[in-house]
């Protein structure tokens, strides 16, 4: 029997759903099973070239091969964009499985947990620029700027929607990164519960500010900036380092200097510095790792505001030089052969030398 | 500059030590940074071929490319071998930094946290065969026998050092699996603490133990029997089965029916049907997912004893079918287009077909 075809018995065995939290007995670890996305183009094997410009659905002019936009930015009218946000053809969690039911909505005996297993949730594509580019260092100032900005109005419009408790912002660039579409965007997953990444950063962040009345990204800054080891970027509103304890070589967090827990708190002046910053540093890691895949995420507060005190936004960037495999499934511990020091050292490098050739 | 500078920059700032275990101070994550990985071939650019056998350091005849063997097994006394333990070349810790202090002997103000800073542990390849193949489905029964005993012999090795508290026994295979090394082998990496992963599933299994007086494996055994919804194989000993909230497409567990916390517990009567099971099982891995990439892992019980009413060990085996990408990284949750029940019938399908064309 041929792999597609075993997917298409398991489309047969719908139960209706089309997606499904589930938890592993064991562990608690939830896990999206998500059948609809089987049927995505290049997913299923993995992909190693990606889509050319003419079959491409992002690029200007193929509009009507995405579904309805959710929002349009830099429209003055005349039906060109600069950034387009889209539902994603292939969902991983969607909105029309009906809004999650409040607990004290539900038959007895079910739990919240069980009526979050319908699938309900939001997934969402940021797609960066009508241009047929394919990475985030490619953008112009407008986009870059109209990309972060829609970040903002997609947690703010998800954060009214009381069934909803985060939303997931990330970048896949690169076969190697997870991309099966090449041309420039990021996505939205917005999920009815808090995510165990972002609630283990929480509960850091929470302990540090029960014992030490500060926000421990405050702290965190505060010791990297005076000890300069790790520092790759020092701007006016942003700080780019490279963590302590980097997974990846060359992992980069993006951080506001001043105290937010929320990204869509975001002032413009502080969007206007992000765009080329952000830009430079991507260009900087491809440079400094000699690879064109990467991943960004961005790690915000959960929608209720009981974290506005303790939490702090951020981005985390990390090019995909290795294979993460058995140890790191098996231990959840990361090996990284680069330590940050070096690591930071030549990402500084290369974003001076950028700059340099900008103003020469 | 090349990249390749930047990491010989990056090893001339070496403190002496050659690993370290680093805690992230938000989340408390572990990492070890292993300077010495980053001189491994293959590592740093990501692997796409892999070695033929003609420069294979693990063959039959290559024995002096690789350090002294720490176990060998098959040998009639005339020098040929069929399973061989070595140290890593390249190893993510080590036992030559001094053996791990215990807390009462460290200075003031010393945290064991900062002592196990040191890299403190082991690594090791067993190389399962003198043969170049690379695929555990392709090891003849006594290969697979003795690799199968060499982890069991290995974590007694290793349970004795009271410095070290648990070993992941792990397999990358294939470019896309991780390995840098086509030659069939798997490795064992010993660490100074439990890791999170284990930590998790033994706090699960705790806690189903103190509400069930039960252990939350043999209950998942008797319900997964039960339903017979996602069983791929049930043996005498064992039973390989997708777990309800896989992570992976065709992702499988090998549960022994005999409540064991310690692989090392297990019988010769268990380890001889433990072999063709699991080689039948990687093979209908590749056939139902057309991927020859693929890891495996032993989840095994720590080296202190106080797990034994509770935890059950058991092996993880997943194809590497899809890049792991800004979702899976920014949340701890992972998409899987792939619902396990129609998995395992594919699976099981393919196991009863490679036994009918075994025995006809």
């Amino acid at each position: 029997m041929e792999p597609s075809q075993l997917f298409s018995m398991g489309t047969r065995t719908l139960t209706g759903m089309r997606s499904e939290l589930r938890s592993d007995p064991i562990t608690g670890r939830t896990v999206i099973i998500a059948r609809d996305r089987s049927k995505r183009p290049h997913d299923f094997a993995r992909a190693t070239t990606l889509r050319s410009h003419a079959s491409c659905p992002f690029c200007q002019g193929h509009e009507s091969e995405t579904p309805e936009p959710l929002a349009v930015y830099g429209d003055d009218g005349g039906g060109d964009w600069l950034v387009r946000v889209i539902p994603n053809k292939y969902p991983a969690l969607s909105l029309d499985v009906g809004r999650r039911v409040r607990a004290d909505e539900v038959e007895e005996g079910a739990t919240e947990r069980t009526v979050a297993g319908r699938g309900y949730g939001a997934h969402e594509v940021i797609v960066e620029s009508p241009r047929h580019v394919t990475c985030f260092s490619q953008l112009d100032d407008a986009e870059a700027l109209l990309t972060l900005r829609a970040y903002r109005d997609r947690l703010l419009a998800h954060g009214d929607n009381d069934s909803l408790r985060y939303a997931q912002i990330f970048k896949n660039t690169g076969a190697a990164g997870g991309a099966s579409v090449g041309h420039v965007h990021s996505q939205l997953i917005a999920t009815p519960f808090v995510p165990p990444e972002v609630a283990a950063e929480l509960a850091g962040c929470r302990d540090h500010f029960q014992q030490h009345a500060r926000c421990a990204f405050c702290d965190l800054l505060r010791r990297e900036l005076g000890a300069a080891e790790r520092v790759v970027a020092s701007a006016e509103h942003f700080v780019a380092l490279c963590p302590f304890a980097a997974r990846f070589p060359f992992e980069t967090w993006v951080i506001p200097r001043r105290h937010q827990a929320n990204y869509a708190a975001l002032t413009d002046a502080e969007l206007a510095e992000l765009g080329p910053l952000l830009r430079s540093l991507v260009a900087a890691t491809i440079g400094a790792s000699g690879q064109d895949a990467y991943n960004f995420l961005l790690h915000t507060a959960p929608f209720d505001t009981s974290c506005a005190d303790h939490y702090h936004w951020h981005i985390e960037l990390f090019p995909r030089m290795l294979e993460i495999a058995g140890f790191e499934w098996g231990t959840g511990c990361f090996i990284n052969p680069m330590p940050p020091e070096p690591a930071s050292q030549s990402l500084r490098s290369l974003m001076q030398s950028f700059r340099a050739r900008k103003t020469s």
